[in-house]
């Protein structure tokens, strides 16, 4: 409610409970204060099934929820054996002392099933209401997510039978939101009514995802994998991948497939396409490194720039980002280079180009690709842009696209 | 609803009411279904006198945020001229070509005020009803950034008196939430009705918050100075700042006032270390660079560690990570070095040392200090702790608190 924290728990919820064709309708959050909890408990009683409940589990004054809910399904607070066994083991495991404080979080409502928490002390909570399922587990992401997956999904998958949910998306690149929906709009409009059409613009291009519900599973998945194919032909040369999968993910199996591997040269963007890159487990079967030199003596004495070059050109240059990527390829004994040079925000030191130009290089043994690029936002927003676009590029260039 | 986005929108939003002293009371999302969000617009305005909604307002059929509310407030759709010369020219700017969809951008209930959106085509809107306002932006976070900067909060200061919120932050390491509540408890207990005590456990440590709430705004600012004055002197070591930010922005002011300059290191970071640090404004006055050196001939080459320290010891031990720290210093010419090694998941080509097991090293011309970590989660989330670890580490340096 104060904008400290961003919830993410929500968005794993929906995308665990969707797999299982289960629909979100609708998502509440309050304050630590009951009556807000419990105005919205009535609320989300009346239209769903199903309501799951994250946070305020904890053994501190604001956490509230334990008790509310107790009371709230009439029933009294006891300390469970089982849960205060894990807890005792949780503290010696951790080396930590023990304290009266920590007996509490062992008690639980002795009219809900307690759902054990791996991953910590607090318990996650069932409760049955008129056929009614009230789940509250802890707000901490990982401690919520192992509750889900070993205590909730499955008893959900158990007890309420509902249609599948089918999704295929198409990821683009290089045309607006409004471009696209203009291309499609007759395919748009002869959908079925089953088949739902959504446009989500991100860094870097559109998403396009279609969404199918039905009964029968293996149908659906056919009649959108024919829908795809249609949909892909007509969007032609700006679809970059059928698989609603990051960049590096694509990145780094084309890499696999080419028995290749990359090295990186970065100074604006501070080691942050590395770290994407370095996401995908099993990168280092690819991945070399990352010179990230911010300054330019270490442009010339790590990556092998040419003073002149820095002095006639200017840091920000086609030719500094080439002599990055070649010195970058050469230092890193790497098949493939990509290097990227830029000025994302005002304050830097090199005020000789406009804010928010960057060049880009990405080179093999015989190829030199470049590119120049005006972003236009913050520092914040042009370094996530970069990085995409940095991306985008190294795999054009793989696909031999660019 | 299906978990493919997470919402950042509404915790910049709370943060940013909240310094007008506006509660959030209630969260509320909902599909693009018209009935749902009628349904949360009558729940919310019958608890609050402000209601802001952000999203459905693009070109696309998806979007039926904007003729819902021209209804749901009994209004028509009327080309709005002023929208429309600047939906023309951005679309200029753009070099994009202007099709009949986006005219439709330019409609705007006739029973609203348009709120200009520099940053994009959607123009924000707002209601009024029975004193109230209802105000419906664009859901893309800048753009909405913008709208509420530009014409929303100046309007809300303006017409809504409040109470002054002030809020004291005390970032800690080392002690969990129960220890830490249990040193706090007869403080907690003694705080007066209007200021209260909130654990916000995150990554390496327990950020305590206290929010209190008056008229009198400086009184306000005074009690709770005085009040964290007594916390943290109760809570002694484990603080690590005062206020709330990031630890790459202590760090750089650090240095900034060391006149001192920093080079990384970092193998299993995979250069996020260097991402967190350069995304401080002005961070080239002390950032040199970062080595991100993914394999062991990349730590012999560009860092010179020695390549009978790898065999012995091992990539992930303390010699090595010692070397790569003395290596980076040498090679970045920076006056401290921080480096880090380690295995974050399994999978790895690396299966001498345990899962999760973490080596960290921070150097300056005289002293080297080194650190052995042991992380016990998923691949991401150990990447954040050790990233979260490494800064801790290198602020305690520079401190001498190490």
């Amino acid at each position: 409610m104060i904008g400290q924290t961003i919830d993410t728990n929500s968005a794993w919820i929906a995308q665990r409970l969707n797999e299982l064709g289960i629909d979100v309708v609708r998502r509440i959050a309050v304050g630590d204060n009951a009556d807000m909890i419990k105005n919205a408990l009535d609320d989300e009683l009346l239209n769903a099934s199903i309501v799951l409940i994250t946070g305020g589990l904890g053994p501190t004054a604001d956490d509230i929820t334990k008790p509310l809910l107790c009371k709230y399904f009439g029933g009294k607070l006891i300390v469970n054996e089982k849960v205060l066994a894990h807890v005792i083991q949780l503290f010696e495991k951790r080396k930590r002392p023990f304290l009266e404080r920590n007996m509490k979080q062992a008690e639980v409502p002795d009219n809900c099933i307690a759902l054990h928490n791996r991953m910590g002390t607090a318990p996650g909570m069932l409760f049955l209401k008129e056929g009614k399922y009230i789940i509250a587990m802890p707000g901490v992401p990982f401690e919520m997510m192992t509750i889900m997956e070993d205590e909730v999904l499955p008893r959900l998958k158990e007890h309420f039978i509902s249609d599948a949910i089918v999704h295929r998306s198409i990821m683009t690149s290089g045309e607006g939101e409004s471009f696209i929906a203009e291309k499609l709009q007759d395919l748009e409009e002869a959908l079925p009514e089953h088949i739902k059409l959504a446009f989500l613009p991100h860094y870097g291009g559109v998403k396009l995802r279609l969404t199918g519900r039905g009964s029968d599973k293996a149908a659906l998945e056919k009649e959108l994998e024919q829908l795809s194919r249609v949909f892909v032909q007509r969007l032609g040369t700006i679809v970059v991948a059928l698989e609603d999968v990051p960049l590096q993910q694509l990145i780094g199996a084309e890499l696999v497939k080419m028995k290749a591997t990359i090295g990186l040269a970065e100074s604006c963007t501070g080691g942050y396409i590395a770290h994407h890159i370095t996401q995908v487990m099993g990168s280092s079967r690819y991945f070399r490194g990352s010179l990230v030199c911010y300054q330019n003596d270490i442009k010339e004495n790590v990556l092998g720039v040419q003073h002149n070059t820095i002095l006639t050109h200017g840091a920000i240059s086609e030719a500094t980002a080439i002599e990055m990527a070649v010195g970058a390829r050469k230092v890193l004994g790497s098949d493939y280079a990509f290097s990227i040079t830029g000025l994302l925000s005002a304050g830097g030191d090199d005020d000789s180009v406009p804010v928010g130009t960057v060049w880009m290089a990405v080179v093999n043994l015989d190829t030199v690709k470049t590119k120049e690029f005006k972003f236009h936002f913050d520092r914040e927003r042009n370094k996530e842009l970069a990085t995409q676009m940095a991306m985008l590029m190294i795999w054009k260039f793989l696909n031999n696209k660019l």
